[in-house]
């Protein structure tokens, strides 16, 4: 039998489900895996208040350095999320030899290059399968499932709040307001849900996501962010009757040297299997070379989810021992590439132009777009009504921002054009 | 940097695949995972006819004992499939002590208990993650990715001939020996496809998924049966306007300690992300406790794809080293699993009559299918002609397929059905 001593710092939602986790299928794991899992030690600025199931004989303790200074804790398991004191938390684990299993997303995102030397120089395993996607195994995946494989797209579905509320927006007609606050009452959403919403959760998840697949950390301020507050029911309303759904995508794309990397509200066709993945259900769909398309999905956030994640990781380390190098914390920079600027990036876009209904003004606005050399693949004008503004919906063949930034302006300033003309990229996946 | 000598027994496509995946990948394999990979011996009864690239000092054999007597060869990859001589070469290379990489999923369902077993004794690995999907990696998503959680069902489209043919007659109106032959024009289909449309192959494949998720290797006579050649494109077409696509599950469900197995053409709603899965794409749709349900897609078939799942197992393996046992070959058989006999299963279904269009003809046949406990949840006859047969379509409640089996015999021997009904199972997903 082995045993394994586990230090457990953090007793929020997600390191209460590993000790029921634990707990629930002690027996399965002593039968299966010849293992057996013991929380040593529990730190917690606010320790619980009373010893729960699977707490019988841990030692509770407020002092980070009770567990980092026990040698009989084998691995340190890091819950307490954001950048500081977690980062120092996890440096000095590894510079005393503890494994560790972290699921801190803006931490690997961050500090994951010096980190995983560190991880190397010690001899030691850093995972952190529940930092993207959850317990869905998407570092796994990545690093053993398909490794050897080139990697040429990524496109993730990795918010489960912002799913959620995209989900909700196009089922139930609401709006963001209405769908964040459906998300809040069911515990899909933060009380603060503003690094959701706002994309920046996806951005920390995708530079974690490109560092696997193109081998190179970004910083995440290179990242183009865009996040979901400005959809409106109507743009929904308007793609879903063009064979499109709308879903925050994390996007990362390599050709030869270059890459790009954004995260934004994105129109993918409704047959394309990414489409079906709603509510909180997390995402990533991925082309490499030679084995073609691969899709995981699975639950991407909720107390369980990640706690899984952080049980695989407990296993895996089990079972792999400590002889070998972890998979996922192999680093080898690939050398010279470079981050394409949003303004020189070339996608399909869906644009809404409110307007006066009257003659000759789609003449007008094509015009405009045509000196910008931007191509139109179909319009839409569904009411006409002479006394009011009226929706014209334009798809556009591949364009570049920055000439469709240009030509938007000014067709904003035409008398005409009654209010911001609304522009949300398309992506064809295939 | 690690050396690791291999034996290629089988030089078929999935064979030459490999070979080549090693040559393209030489350089990003030394780099990432300092290790060298050569395939030390080449043994196939066809040798090829030249040196192709990726074989320069290759020893070419036609005698698998040159494999499994050089003592310099770390790995076996077995790529002949079929279960005999396979079985024979895999035993005899762990008992020298080799590891093994096989891709053959007639093996694996028949004797894996048995090799497993062997496999630990001898200290020894055995991967096989091509045997299931090919290269998507779900022999590792199960046993080493969501590790921990329990398995209630699963639901696999596991063989992409089918899946091609299925989704040709959906899009393109072809009966199945159009789509087969569409299938074997562009190479999607062996010559001889019985055991692919027979649901064999699946059979095969379920049977490795049963034993990695609930723990029981069963006999693969006792997995139920039932290819898609008896599927028309009528059907097809009925089911799509009741909002449903037709596949060809491999479905395995656990309740307690009652298993049901069974591979048929299923109708599920559209709205599922399995539904999306076409073409030669494969999938497997987890429902497990506490993660939730997970979602794994890839090509399930090809050279390359095949080679990809290979190439995995060999990148696995130098990573791990043979220090540790591999999770994949560990096996503590649960406990007193029943398998359910097909009779006692109860699934909905999907039934079409054809029968002369007269009056009062529904109220017999309901009642018929009342008399039987069976209940209807809808009834559609889109047409009607008085002097022709017309189907009529019923989606039934929760039914034993025996009483089913019953009340059709009934209604089929009414003088106004004028051909032996048509039942396809239906199956809620979510």
């Amino acid at each position: 039998m082995t045993k394994i001593n586990i230090g457990l710092i953090g007793y929020g939602t997600v390191g209460s489900g590993v000790v029921k986790f634990l707990s629930n299928r002690k027996s399965f794991i002593k039968n299966k895996f010849n293992t057996e899992f013991t929380i040593r030690t529990l730190c917690d600025l606010k320790l619980p208040k009373k010893n729960t199931r699977g707490l019988g004989r841990t030692r509770l303790t407020k002092k980070v350095q009770d567990v980092l200074d026990d040698p009989k804790i084998d691995i340190v398991i890091e819950l307490i999320g954001g950048l500081h004191p977690a980062k120092e938390i996890v440096v000095k684990a590894l510079n005393q030899g503890k494994h560790v299993i972290t699921a801190n997303k803006a931490l690997i995102a961050n500090s994951g290059k010096e980190l995983f030397r560190m991880a190397k120089k010690q001899n030691c395993h850093l995972y952190f399968e529940s930092s993207v996607g959850a317990g869905t195994p998407i570092i796994k995946t990545i690093t053993e499932g398909i490794v050897g494989n080139k990697f040429n797209s990524i496109y993730g579905i990795i918010n489960g709040t912002c799913n959620f509320i995209l989900s909700e927006m196009t089922q139930r007609n609401y709006s963001v307001a209405q769908a964040l606050t459906e998300a809040q009452k069911k515990g899909f959403a933060e009380s603060n849900p503003t690094l959701d919403i706002n994309g920046m959760d996806s951005v920390h998840k995708l530079a974690i996501l490109v560092y696997l697949t193109f081998g190179k950390f970004i910083d995440v301020n290179d990242i183009y962010r865009e996040g979901i507050t400005h959809i409106s029911h109507d743009d929904i309303e308007h793609a879903t009757s063009l064979g499109l759904s709308i879903k925050l995508l994390a996007i990362a794309k390599k050709e030869d040297k270059n890459i790009e990397v954004r995260v934004h509200p994105t129109l993918i066709s409704k047959n394309h299997p990414l489409a079906s993945i709603n509510s909180i259900y997390n995402a990533v769909y991925m082309n490499t070379d030679p084995l073609g398309s691969v899709l995981l999905s699975g639950e991407g956030a909720g107390q369980m989810a990640a706690a899984s994640g952080v049980i695989s990781d407990l296993i895996n380390f089990a079972s792999r021992g400590n002889n070998s190098a972890l998979p996922c914390n192999r680093y080898s920079e690939a050398s010279g590439l470079k981050i394409k600027k949003i303004d020189q990036i070339k996608t399909k876009f869906y644009i809404r132009f409110m307007v006066t209904d009257k003659p000759g003004i789609l003449s007008v606005i094509t015009g405009i777009l045509g000196k910008h050399g931007i191509g139109i693949n179909s319009v839409t004008q569904k009411a006409h009504n002479p006394t009011s503004t009226v929706p014209v919906i334009m798809l556009t063949d591949y364009t570049s921002e920055k000439m469709l930034r240009l030509a938007l302006n000014k067709i904003h300033k035409l008398p005409v054009v009654k209010s911001k003309p609304v522009a949300i990229r398309m992506e064809k996946l295939w």
